[in-house]
């Protein structure tokens, strides 16, 4: 039987990447993600589009904090610049909101690992208040 | 055993996408992705992250159909603007390669549900070639 949509329901994409949510407050999140084989490449690092997806997951996270429990929020837009490969290991995000209006936000992240960046992006949101 | 990457290696990420590359040749390609529930996210609609895995992985297709047999590409950076939410069904990619220089090329790609835009994506490649 179909399953209702929302914050608390299953999130299957994101659940094949393995993304850990390590906290979500006052607009900052910080994840971590295991880097194995089920997300690489042709050339055995990192996907583009896994590493995209940690990043607006971890964005996601960082703006629900923001919101009210009925509230919710979708991608709008998503850049994402890609600075070293990875290839195994656990990398982290730390999200954060630049902005948080009535329908709309931004936030940025940053993937590192090993104290060096991997990644960062932009991204622009919008806001469903409830009521 | 450790197998070495290249352009014809495995590329387990897109495999779990399901991503289909129905044609890639000079400088354009068309992919199509049945969305199905492993790649949707607790709204029960596409992930954007998919999504995203999708539009790189066609855009890649399109910038080798350019270039020689040893030659390969990495993603620099890549922007994608969501438009329509896919609950299911299946959407189509059309990657084309704008500009593909000696070390850098830009990219565009558009996917489509039912004659309608779900997202549009630009982005820039690091083209890397053999000798």
């Amino acid at each position: 039987m179909a399953r209702e949509g929302g914050r608390d329901a299953p999130n299957p994409f994101i659940d094949h990447l393995g993304l850990e949510i390590v906290e979500a407050t006052q607009g900052v999140c910080r994840a971590r993600l295991p880097v194995g084989g089920h997300l690489f490449n042709r050339y055995r690092v990192a996907h583009g589009g896994a590493l995209f997806t940690m990043v607006d997951g971890t964005m996601s996270e960082a703006l629900l904090s923001l919101l009210g429990a009925g509230d919710d929020c979708r991608t709008i837009e998503n850049k994402i610049n890609y600075v070293r490969p990875v290839g195994g290991g656990a990398v982290t995000c730390e999200a954060r909101v630049l902005h948080c209006g009535r329908t709309t936000a931004v936030v940025e992240a940053t993937i590192m690992q090993h104290d060096k960046v991997v990644a960062v992006a932009q991204g622009s949101y919008a806001v469903q208040r409830d009521g």
